[in-house]
């Protein structure tokens, strides 16, 4: 640390934290980012985590590796528990950091919309141990119902239900609908993981709400055609170990993913300032918290309308890495007394979703690409994107050839010792009495 | 099932299970391959998952891929707990899988010499969650490390103890001192990781005893070279949280890998038969159990005398595969009523250890190499024998010019729920109350 000059802490190392962190390399200042992990990752992809397409290794790389030759910036591994805006410090346990400038871009979790207890059976998709969890749960679904003689536990252990119709549910759901339909067909004697139904529940009228009417109809089709079940306008009223309540309709599952809703990781209890509905801070148009022109919020934790638009900015990668780069201008403005910018203004690039292979909606301003274009778009565009990461091309492209022609499969339980000992109770337990295990589904065999 | 055909029980699908299911793909039997894990993985490069160059996927396939072709063989996921050798039976908690043959190939785990109490302080190498929980810990040690501001604990996070003087102690001890002097030196801001300690202690008088003296001699001065510390004819008397104690020396360390001894699987419980020291069963020279010639025991699990050389075979991958063939053709000859070929002979292939980047030994019938040329002959090797795990060539070659280019760093630490949650209680704990953390190393500063 040079003495005198201005320290700038931000803490989360995601796409809006990691930006102003890589902005800031030639300013004059001290920074310092904290994570409560070693590593950033590239959240648009984790669903290939999840359903076993991709290692963890593939999307993340070390924040210590990101920022190697950026001198001025330290990296610290801690979870922050608090902040005293007063005495400008960070907490992170009995950990102390000061600052002059703070980013807050702490990312959101998820919502159970007043149901905290559903989250023990049915886990979201936000951090990298969700992903690897849904991938055990899901693969562990067809290994025990592979174990089991009694059909009504095959066929429940065979139903997945995905709640939530926007981009992550319906990249699930046909992520899923693969492993079950193409993945894994032939690997399996006794069961037929043909016969495994995805269901994708969404409370509104149609998928994918943010996009344009005609590609959230093909993404529809798209997902029947893959063999997953779309129910619209289902609220989902209850989840338990057992199955998913829909308002009087009871759906027998053992596994659950959530991808309804999100709330703002806790930046605003910290803060102790207002915050909306979904728990995010009420930014000023510089994206400073009312009252502290020193504190700055972005990404997924502020609630930000765009001054030109008048709309809600949405919570996605582009838009917190242009906030990112906003804020580091501002500061990098004001340390050299330089004029700051003016208010934040958000360039809404498009919208992506991808729904298997060869299937994606993509909208621009202009156009909408939807099939195997859009498909095309989507992978260029996202290894347009990993490449910033990376520090070569070569790899980015390497990487992208393993998943177009998936060559590699992640497809491992790993699990830590307690996790371990919970699925020998579980075999243990739940698995019924086969009086003969060794029992091969047979050539015309109809069993589900 | 085909009704009267004959059941083979394969409990293990490592290097000598799975040897045996696929080289029976052609016999007229049923094969049953049972494993607590869905993957097979390629235990010689675990030691470069636990020192984050590779990881898991890289060194591990799903035991159903392998077996997807090979129509005769039904994989089950499940853990024994049992068998029945009356009832020929096997179990796995409430589960139960008959057989005609029954082969017991459940591998070794590691042995702490009478003190069990070690476990948890000092894990070992042998399964994929054993490496993640190294990786976990060795990297969190460096992270630790560059939080806390008192010196002494920092040289404490900074040492790391492997115990073992074989090949995989030589191994982890080259591996982590690469990362310490190589990979992580410009990554951190307050700590110089080129100051880590690493030491290997052996209680022999020297590294490798399996190998000629002139091999074990340049091993060492290699490692030296790298920065090692090597201790020969040092006992550990004791391990606990805060260090290791040899006879009457106390060593400060936060990381203890235990690579000093080996004890083979429960089988011989499971049996009720006798076991050499190490736990093994000890088999009739055609690797059946005296008196059950319908159980054969292979690999690290069986303690089995050549018969030509009367040596004992030793506890390596290419002896596992060796006893799975053997065993395949003596069940396929007696299902065929064909005569069964003579005791098991076991060939000797030569020993391999690597000892870091462009250096190795490897000791043939006739010939020692050591140094790059040693290292090349090591990654070809490895190479040859991955290939034969994968569908194509490509992929193997693709992956040994990632791990030589270091391209990939699988530097991620990902906990279960549960684990993030000790590590928030040891960083809340443990560290040290710093008066200012945003404290660089500056140049000329001599701390530890």
């Amino acid at each position: 640390m040079i003495a005198g000059r201005a320290r700038v802490t931000i803490v989360g190392a995601g796409f809006g934290g990691l930006t102003v962190a890589q902005s800031l390399a030639r300013a004059p200042v001290d920074v310092t980012i904290i994570d409560r992990h070693n590593y950033h990752y590239f959240q648009p992809l984790l669903y290939q985590v999840a359903t076993a397409a991709l290692s963890p290794a593939d999307i993340a790389w070390p924040i210590r590796g990101i920022l190697k030759r950026q001198k001025n910036a330290t990296v610290l591994l801690a979870n922050v528990t608090g902040i005293d805006a007063n005495a400008r410090v960070v907490h992170a346990g009995s950990l102390t950091v000061t600052y002059d400038y703070l980013v807050l871009a702490t990312g959101a979790t998820h919502s159970y919309f007043g149901h905290p207890e559903w989250a023990s059976v049915a886990p979201g998709l936000k951090q990298m141990e969700d992903a690897t969890e849904i991938r055990r749960k899901v693969l562990l679904a067809f290994e025990h119902a592979e174990l089991t003689n009694d059909y009504d536990e095959q066929s429940r252990l065979l139903t997945f239900v995905v709640v939530g119709g926007g981009p992550t549910g319906v990249e699930m759901a046909g992520a899923i609908a693969e492993v079950a339909h193409h993945a894994l067909p032939a690997e399996f004697r006794r069961i037929d993981p043909h016969a495994a139904r995805v269901i994708l529940i969404e409370a509104g009228p149609r998928l994918l709400p943010a996009f344009p009417e005609d590609l959230s109809a093909y993404a529809r089709k798209a997902l029947e055609k893959m063999g997953v079940e779309v129910r619209t306008q289902a609220s989902v009223t209850n989840c338990n170990e057992g199955g998913v309540d829909l308002d009087g309709e009871r759906i027998e599952t053992g596994t659950i993913i959530w991808a309804a809703g999100v709330v703002a990781s806790p930046a605003a209890e910290w803060l102790g300032v207002e915050a909306d509905r979904a728990g995010r801070v009420k930014v000023a148009p510089d994206l400073t918290v009312p009252g502290r022109p020193e504190i700055f919020v972005i990404g997924d934790t502020a609630a930000v309308v765009d001054g030109t638009a008048g709309k809600p900015v949405p919570g996605i990668a582009p838009a917190a890495k242009q906030m990112g780069r906003y804020v580091a201008d501002v500061i990098a403005a004001k340390v050299a007394n330089r004029p700051v910018p003016g208010p934040f203004h958000y360039r809404h690039q498009g919208d992506l979703a991808t729904i298997g292979r060869k299937a994606a909606v993509v909208k621009l301003d202009r156009f909408h690409l939807k099939g195997l274009v859009g498909w095309w778009f989507w992978g260029i565009a996202h290894v347009y994107f990993l490449i910033g990461l990376r520090n070569r091309a070569a790899v980015a492209l390497n990487w992208f050839w393993n998943y177009l022609t998936y060559q590699r499969g992640a497809r491992l339980i790993i699990d830590s010792a307690q996790a371990r000992k919970t699925v020998q109770k579980e075999q243990t337990e739940k698995m019924s009495p086969p009086a003969e295990v060794i029992q091969r589904r047979q050539p015309g065999d109809d069993r589900p």
